[in-house]
Formats: C-alpha cells, structure tokens, sequence
C-alpha cells in the first residue's frame, strides 16, 4: 500500500459526517458512526480478513498467520466529538488498516511468516461526548468498566448504548481476539513536536487526570419581583466555581496543569427565574498527580467559601480519576530505534488527553506513537496534520506492528501469560 | 361567596400540577395548563356565563348586565413557571371568578343594575418560561404584539405556540370582549407589604426593565490536551459576564436595581470539550429607567474588556425592553378610598415584577392591587401568602370592581372611547 492510497482512504472517510469547515461529527453510535464502521468492514472483507464486533461495540479486523496464536492489536476509533476533527481517532484506524496490509504484503513477498497474528480495532466510544465516561470500549475490553453498566448508560436524549448500538446494527456477539501486545498512532493534539519539528512522539507515560462532579443548590426565585438580598443564585455560584477553576492552574508552573468546565446543566433554565440548581463538571489534568491533588484541595476550600458567601450548597464529588499510566519502557526503546531506522526524529513525549492505549496498557505491552498537531488544536474543525507528518506515521506504525509480531516485546519479558503459551 | 368558598376553591386548583413541596407546575399550554381551564370554564358554566377562548388561548367568562355594553375585566393567569408557586397568578384569577359572583349576588338581590357588563379573564403565557416573552396573551390583546408572530413561538423542545394550543384544545376562534376597564390583584412577590404589615398595596408604576441577549463566541477545543494560553473558553468568558451582571448591583443605591441570569445554553456541552459558545439572557430592572441605562453602559464595557482579554467575541443585544408604565391616578385613588371603607391599610407600591395588567393599562383605565408575600419570594414551591390577606385581597377587587362597573373611572375622564358610546 502506497503514501498515496493511504491518503486517499483518510479522505474519504474524512468525508462522513463533514461538517461545513472541514470538521467531523460523528458521536458514538449515530448514523455517521455507522458508515465510517461499514467503510472499516469494506475494507477488511475486500482483503478477505475476518470481522468481528464485541458486545460494546468495538469492531476488529482479524488477519491470521499463525492458526491459534494471540494478535498484536492496532488501531484507535473512527467517532468523534460534535463538531469535532477529522484526524483525532480516525488517523490512528486508518493508519492501522494500512499498516496491517502492508506487512500481509510484506508475508506474501516472502518475509518469514510471524508466529503471532494481527488485528485492528476501531473501538467504540472513545470520546464519551454523547455517552460518558470516555475511552469505553478499550476499558470494557480490557476490564476496568463493566460492560453490562456501560450498556446502560443513556446520553443527554434517554438512549441507552445498548439501544443506540442496536439501532445502527453493531451490538455484536462475537468473541474478542486473544490479544499479545497493542500499538497505537495518534495525533499529539498539543504542539510541543511542532515546536521542536519533530515527526514522531514516543509517549513514555499518562497525565493524572480527574473530574469533579459539581451541583450547586440555590433557591429558585423571581429575576424581577426578588430583592438582590433575598436571592440564592445557584448560577451566580455556579460561575464564580468556573472561574476559580479556570484560575487554578495560574497557582502552579506554567503548562503544570490544565483545567476546564465543559458540561454545565442549569435549572429551571427560564429567562425570568432565578435558578435553583446547576450541574457541572471540572476536569484536572497534570503530568504530576501531586499537582492534580493540590490544585483539587484549593479548588474544594474556594468552592466551600462560594457557598458559605452566598447561601448555597455546593456539592462536590471527585469522579473519573485516571492516575499516571507509564507505557513500558522497552516499547518506547522500540519506537525510538525504528524511528532511527527510518531517519525520522522521535522525542519522548507525555500525553495530556486519554487515549484507548492508556486502558490497554493495563492488559499488554502497548507502544503509543504521536504524529504533530498544527496550532497544538483539537476537538475542533480546525485540528489540523500534514500529509507527510501523517505519511511517516504510517511508515512508523507498521515498522513497530512488524517487530511487535516477531515477538520484540515479548523478548523483553513483557509479554503476559496468553503470549508465553504461543 | 364567602371566603371559605373562595379558600376551599384556591386550594382545589393549588392541587392541579402541583408538585411535592408544595408549588404547582403548569406551564403554558401543557396538559396541567388544560386541567386548570377547564377548572375555569366549569366554574363559570355552573353558573351561566358564557365562556370564550381567543385566537391566542386567553380565556373569558362573560356575564351579561346590560346588552351590547363593554366589559369591566377581572383577571390574571393560571399558568406557572417550571417548579412555580401557587399563589402567583392563580389567586388573581380565583379572587376575579369570586369578585363577579358576589356582584351577580348583589344584583340579584336587590342593588342598581350595572350600565356595563363584566367579564373574567384567564391569560395565557404570563410566565414565558415555555414560550417566551412573557405576558404574551395579553400583550396580543392589547395590540402590544403580534398574535401571528407569537403562535409561531417555539418551546426548546420545537413544539409552536399554535401546536401547543391546538394539542390542548385552546386555540380559540372567539371574538374578544370589548372592554372599559381592567383590574387585576396579586402577590406582591417582594417584602414590602409584609415589612410594613400593610393588607394591600395600589400598584402606581410598573419598573423599567430589559434583557440583554449576550453570545459569547470561544473556539471548541479539547480539555486536557490544548494548553492553557491557546484555549478560547466560552463559558469562562461568559462565567466572568454572569458574576458581572450579578455585580452590577452594588454600584447602585441598595434596592435600587435588580439584575440576574436566568437562561443559559451550552455549546458542545460535553465534560471534554471546551466551549465553543455560550447563549445566555440577562434581565435588568429598576424602578429609575437611567439607573437600568447606567448599568446596561457598564455592562457593555465590562463585556468588551472580558471579551478582549480572552479574545472572545461576545455579541449583545437589547431585547423586551419595557418603558415605566403608570397606572391612572384615578385608579390608585378609588382603591385607596376603597380600602379605608373597607377598613384595610393600603399604600403606593411599584411592582418590580411584569404583569397582565401592564399591557392591559395601555388600552384601558386599569386598577393593579397587591396582597403580601410572607419572606417576599416567588417563581419558588415556597412562595406563600396568608388566608386572611387572600381573603382581604377578594373584598378589595369586589368592590373596586363594583366602582368601575359603576363608572367609577368613566367620571374621571379616563374611559376610552368604547365605553363612552355605553
């Protein structure tokens, strides 16, 4: 498979769900996730490989060499935030597609036969926009959330994942591939390899990330009728919480931590009351937990004194809390060697947002690659990489998925029990 | 009537939508909406009034003293806001149906018989929590706005104002009264009253107010992997205007000026995304029209520095703007001598608050009255006012009523043209 084939896939399925400046759209479980789903089980049935879907929705291609033996996995997802962008997720399946033909090509050509087998996965969920938390299919793959609760879990309109994965004909039955070690690709979605033009990123270990779950009580009342001294304004308090929250990382190193609100729900929501509650969610991110920890303790004693001030309740709830995951250190040593071998740069790199590589990390020897983000931007229409940024990827991902089948990893003795009986 | 029969009916509607703690929730055109008009309609029929609906869902109950005479109106709203009291609006209207039947007693017993007739009104949307603005219904009959525009208001949920009447039964076809005069009594919703232990206040100026419709424009982005200084948080941006337009108020005398946040929507809303826009809706009042003006200019300022620091773009526009309206001397007059007939203490009082009788003042000498609001709150389950000050309320509107039935206004001058052909 060519730069020029793999190209002309990424864009086409760039196509489903485009949004009008270049975006995507296409949530978990939609009618758009639905084609891009069909599109990766074109392509794997035109090669004669073997699809599956699991009983959350994650979909792989299977291709085997080596009857009985577990897979080296490959992939990422192909759904996205509203409004999202057009490489985050998608680049990574799409790069794993491509890769898994070429080494077939590389078999068929003569090179030694691998003792493992291959797959790419395009895992459900992974954004949790519509359906949270994030990052589903991979940690019900890999056991750390429950399959049968995610099933149930109903996004903003009462539709269940269950019922959502039925409607759009990918709630499977099928069993999950015996795994030996797991490679992604991903764009950076920061712009520290822009900064230093380096093609590839080598992530050596997780940011320590948490959510707050925040409700703030107030009193419903009248926005004319009621005295300024008689109200409790649950989203006066609400939007004194947001800014604190906003100004907490000023309280450590530049780039130490990042904070944000994005979901907020206000109640009754009328243009001429008061409001008596409002939910939100904060989330804490740092490279060092001590940092989360910190900026979590101010964060809880400012909250209280919102509260105390205005006559609210507030309260909070910690949620979501994902430590530090360090990525094996012989699967980083790995992809610094071939990106030698290829004459591409690599630096090791942490990554700020959570990827399905972070729950499989739990499970196998697993190698995170990061290709340059334009502006450092994503979750937008303007996430932007360059063709040959997403070129060389590609060359990495397959290089790293060849050394991975010939066992590279498992020589390091990282290979769990399923490998060793290979 | 007595005021046992007028309790026993107040309470007897109070238990249509209501909710647990006490308040009701029958918002305009819903099924709890219906439940209350045909409480009307019943009440009126029983007693052979002839009952109207208008093209935009306001219901009337006509009784007849003198053929082809215009109308006296009494009247308020059932409706409520989401989670509302039961006092607000509801005691209007009851008190009006009790009003018009202890005046049919007093004819029918003996008294001069009226030269006008009289007639009950139910308003529709007063609220305009579903469908906004509020004080819709007789804002359309006052020529105040336009009842085409207005059945083609949508709730958030898309339904038209028109379908939601249609679904209910209420879109009328009936021709609208003709009227010579309005009066109207409700909750206070403030503490005035009860501070100064006064039984009913005469209504002499309405508060100016407007909104302002504020779009704060960020740029969508994700949470945990877009540094800090390259985030253009919409909702912090608009977390900062909303402690703002809180803020205001203390610039200004104590009392002075109300100001609040009641409507806000978020854009994507997903727990890890940064906003890309945030639509809210801010309400300024104040009895002094320059003293709004005053903090609408700060504001704007504010909002442009806010929106420069954060290189947001945050649009504002003026809306439901609502010049002081003056009720008639005259009216303010008769109600006060009719309170020291009827031995009650009453004073001048403004209302902060928007009602029916706002709109109904610019086309007829109109009457406004207040009772009091026990800790002054409203548009909450716990807004109450007491039974003997409800009862009070009633003896008050009866006779006022009685007054304007016999000309009581007309003599002053103040009778538009209609009733000066009766």
């Amino acid at each position: 498979m060519s730069a020029t084939s793999f190209l002309s896939d990424f864009h086409e399925v760039a196509a489903i769900g485009a949004t009008p400046n270049q975006g995507v759209d296409r949530q978990a479980a939609t009618a758009e996730d639905r084609l891009t789903r069909e599109w990766f089980r074109a392509f794997a049935q035109h090669r004669g490989w073997e699809v599956r879907v699991d009983g959350i929705g994650n979909q792989f291609a299977l291709v085997e060499f080596e009857p009985g033996a577990p897979h080296i996995l490959l992939g990422s997802h192909l759904d996205s935030q509203p409004l999202g962008g057009r490489f985050d997720g998608a680049y990574g399946v799409i790069a794993a597609l491509h890769a898994a033909d070429r080494l077939v090509e590389r078999v068929t050509a003569g090179e030694p036969r691998p003792r493992l087998n291959l797959a790419v996965v395009n895992w459900f969920n992974e954004e949790g926009g519509r359906f949270p938390p994030s990052i589903m299919g991979s940690s019900v793959f890999a056991g750390l959330m429950d399959e049968q609760r995610m099933l149930e879990v109903r996004d903003l309109a009462g539709v269940s994942v269950r019922e959502a994965l039925g409607e759009i004909g990918y709630l499977g039955t099928d069993a999950r591939p015996e795994i030996a070690g797991y490679a992604e690709i991903h764009i950076e979605q920061g712009r520290i390899l822009e900064r230093e033009s380096m093609p590839i990123g080598a992530v050596d270990f997780s940011w320590y990330t948490q959510k707050l779950d925040i409700e703030v009580l107030g009193e419903q009342s009248h926005t004319g009728a009621t005295a300024m001294a008689d109200r409790h304004d649950a989203l006066v308090g609400a939007a004194k919480v947001i800014v604190k929250v906003h100004e907490v990382t000023g309280h450590f190193e530049p780039e130490a931590l990042v904070s944000s609100v994005g979901q907020l729900t206000l109640e009754p929501n009328s243009p001429i009351v008061v409001a008596r509650r409002v939910h939100l969610v904060a989330d804490l991110r740092a490279a060092d937990k001590e940092v989360v920890l910190a900026a979590r303790a101010r964060l809880l004693a400012e909250i209280a004194e919102i509260g105390d001030a205005a006559g609210l309740t507030i309260n909070v709830r910690d949620f979501d809390v994902r430590d530090n995951q360090h990525y094996p250190e012989a699967g980083i040593a790995l992809a610094e060697q071939v990106a030698t071998e290829l004459g591409l740069g690599a630096r090791r790199i942490r990554t700020m947002a959570g990827h399905d590589s972070v729950a499989m990390n739990r499970i196998a020897p697993t190698v995170m690659l990061f290709i340059p983000s334009v502006d450092g931007v994503s979750h937008c229409e303007r996430e932007f990489s360059r063709d040959e940024d997403m070129v060389a990827g590609v060359d990495m991902l397959t290089e790293v998925a060849w050394r991975m089948l010939g066992g590279a990893l498992s020589e390091q003795g990282l290979i769990r029990e399923a490998m060793a009986q290979s």
